[in-house]
């Protein structure tokens, strides 16, 4: 009988999927993933919000297996995977699966790496289960988008949870069934609020995911069972959060369409819908040559999107991160949009301040998603424009593995890491070819 | 300035609460909910999904110091609690307020006793923490009530986690702005899912429960915030999972009247709007006195929750423990449903099986949540019929202090811990004088 259930098409595709099957673009990608997600987490590693993630989890912990990223100890893989996918997550400076706005790898590679270095699993395990867990999140997202979110989901946690329960699920050799059963414990767990996400609440919900799908995975493995239909029954996820399911977005093409090969990687430590909005500033102050004082107003359009998350009053950093009035601030202001451009002297940069404001969001539904019109008045008059559909990093304008190096040596740098910078890519990029991840492990701790 | 939001409120409540002013009747209330709730984890400490639970939770534990219920084993008290509220709610035969269909205690009080168990705290601060937790769960459950459950939110596991949070709070003795941002981090992990029930996911709601509420209240401590508007802000918890919340519920009356001693305390292991389905039966069994054959069908009139809970096939003892069919065909084959009378014996039992075909379920709006009509006729033409509005163990008609000592009793004995039943009760009702909570939790371990 063929399988009829999102939970169990999806299962069977992770249980019978090979890595001799994965094509060199998908492994690459893969790396790509991590690489950018792991420079992440090392940047912020003395944060408070991540230190405090430790602190707390520290307690909680059984035998120390697993690395923390930066902080020289270790945890049992479930406390670890929180607090790591807190870190790398943290300023939203990780990878967009832009249809869903997922961050893939936050929830889902902490999971792996952790529950790999535990268990001596090889690289290529890893990435093979990343790519999995990957892509059983961003097509459960996909297939609940855009009302997931527009209803107050924070989807990264949400559907964070299956993938990082289907990617443990692979890592741990469960069969089909067990997949099926581990994706539907996670329907259970699947939470984070979108209203939360200018505080540090919304890390619980990001560490929750690899936290929790490790759990689900491990229950599966030991005969705990979930509802057939988890994802899209009537009293199930999908409707309970809000949505119908689009179930073809979940089960189409699997194996040949990749969600998770559309990874995208920021130049910014913004929210990816604010990169266009920055882009264009940039551009427009190249263009214009204006001091701040002589411009007049700035009005800054895009779709529904990026008016939700960008009107908010900016008061810290995460405000910062999620505001098109800072974005735009900093294109035309300062010139650039590097992590210290996020943190609180910028936030309360009287500079910055004042130009914020001078810029107006407006709504254009006919552009599309991730794109941003930029409308620029001088005080004397003159009028200038700049429309940017593919920022910088977008799929369309993908960093090449030259820039993620470097975005991962400076984030490296952030940290007080750099001595590790060049050890840590080198084990990387050779993941595929390691039996185990240690040296890479190590080379983070 | 007066506070307005609904988890500052409760944040400021919660606070300032103080033990010398709970009345006596709430006091025992608390003690009644304990005990009954700890009576329901000892029936089933042998069963493999809490033995399951136990397993995966021993490799992500810190020092062991919180008893796991009937186990003789220690965990750290987040996994502690998380088996417990598994185990106390394994059967759904624990407590019930029934206007939310909150199972009150199971996600609350393990998280309690685990925290006080670590740290030395008395009976009294886990009763007055108790209180208030299952306060916030309540209140919160009625302002989402009843759009929640009826989208596929298990109430149980999503507002048990605000019971943790705010009852962990008030253990820990957060100021009241720390328990307003503990509350708002619980709203980023609440979930579970109505699909799940009849599978061993729903335990894994539940568990969640007090362990993430607890995480809730120990990363508060630490200074992690969350949005003020959590609960009821345009993307919070109440407009995500579905329903716009009805913020006096949370706010009205707080301290003069409680949810929480309107909870109520079940006679049968079954779901609690099965137990006026239950009571019906046995009255008319004892009224018509007919041979199970001798009767052509039976028809079970409620209301929606009724309905939409009891429609399901009889595979497993999940399925029994939520059936208008074998509720009807144990009150009227067997004349009795005790925790036996729902297990797999019982389940394929062919004459309760072939009973169960006889029975109908028909919606009656008019009827209150809870009541059931039951209309029998034999095979002979004759029709006799019974409305019952207040089961046995509803509001209306508690179960007594000794009944909830017998019931104690029998569940210990299903354990196998009869001999510790005595012990456990009497340090459960004096709990209030107790410095620790040490002789409760041992006569437990």
């Amino acid at each position: 009988m063929s399988p009829s259930y999102a939970g169990e098409i999806l299962g069977r595709f992770v249980a019978e999927s090979r890595w001799e099957d994965m094509a060199p673009v998908l492994r690459q990608e893969a790396k790509r993933s991590i690489l950018n997600n792991l420079g992440c987490g090392l940047g912020v590693a003395k944060d408070p919000a991540v230190l405090t993630a430790l602190a707390v989890m520290r307690n909680f912990s059984g035998a120390p297996v697993a690395t923390v990223i930066g902080q020289g100890v270790k945890l049992d893989p479930m406390a670890a995977s929180f607090v790591n996918a807190i870190a790398c997550n943290l300023l939203d400076y990780d990878d967009t699966h832009l249809q869903t706005v997922i961050h893939p790898t936050a929830p889902v590679a902490p999971a792996l790496l952790a529950l790999a270095e535990q268990r001596g699993l090889s690289g290529a395990a890893v990435l093979h289960a990343f790519l999995l867990g990957g892509e059983v999140e961003c097509r459960i997202g996909n297939a609940v988008s855009p009302g997931h979110y527009a209803r107050g989901w924070h989807i990264t946690s949400t559907c964070g949870t299956f993938g990082a329960a289907a990617g443990c699920a692979k890592l741990l050799g469960l069969s089909a069934e067990q997949t099926w059963h581990a994706i539907g414990i996670a329907a259970s767990q699947a939470a984070g609020l979108v209203e939360n996400l200018p505080t540090a609440a919304k890390n619980v919900g990001v560490g929750n995911a690899p936290r929790n799908g490790m759990l689900a995975a491990l229950l599966a493995e030991q005969g705990y069972k979930a509802a057939p239909a988890a994802i899209e029954g009537p009293l199930g996820f999908a409707t309970a959060t809000g949505d119908a399911a689009d179930l073809t977005q979940i089960t189409g093409e699997l194996g040949t369409r990749w969600e998770i090969a559309k990874n995208t990687y920021k130049p910014y430590p913004a929210g990816i819908v604010f990169h266009a909005v920055i882009d264009a500033c940039l551009a427009l102050r190249e263009e214009v040559g204006a001091a701040p004082e002589a411009i007049a107003s700035v009005t800054v359009a895009g779709d529904a999107l990026l008016l939700a998350r960008g009107d908010r009053a900016v008061n810290n950093e995460r405000d910062a991160r999620v505001s098109i009035h800072h974005s735009a601030a900093l294109g035309l202001v300062r010139g650039r949009a590097g992590v210290a451009d996020f943190e609180m002297p910028a936030v309360v940069d009287p500079a910055l301040a004042a130009f914020r404001g001078k810029v107006a969001a407006q709504l254009d539904d006919t552009l599309p998603r991730g794109a941003a019109r930029v409308t620029l008045r001088l005080a004397d008059g003159r009028e200038f424009q700049r429309l940017v559909i593919t920022p910088r990093g977008s799929y369309e304008r993908p960093m090449s593995d030259a820039e993620l190096d470097a975005k991962f040596r400076d984030n490296a740098a952030i940290g007080g890491f750099s001595d590790r910078a060049d050890a840590a890519i080198a084990a990387l990029w050779g993941l595929d070819d390691a039996a185990d991840v240690t040296k890479l492990m190590t080379a983070l701790a």
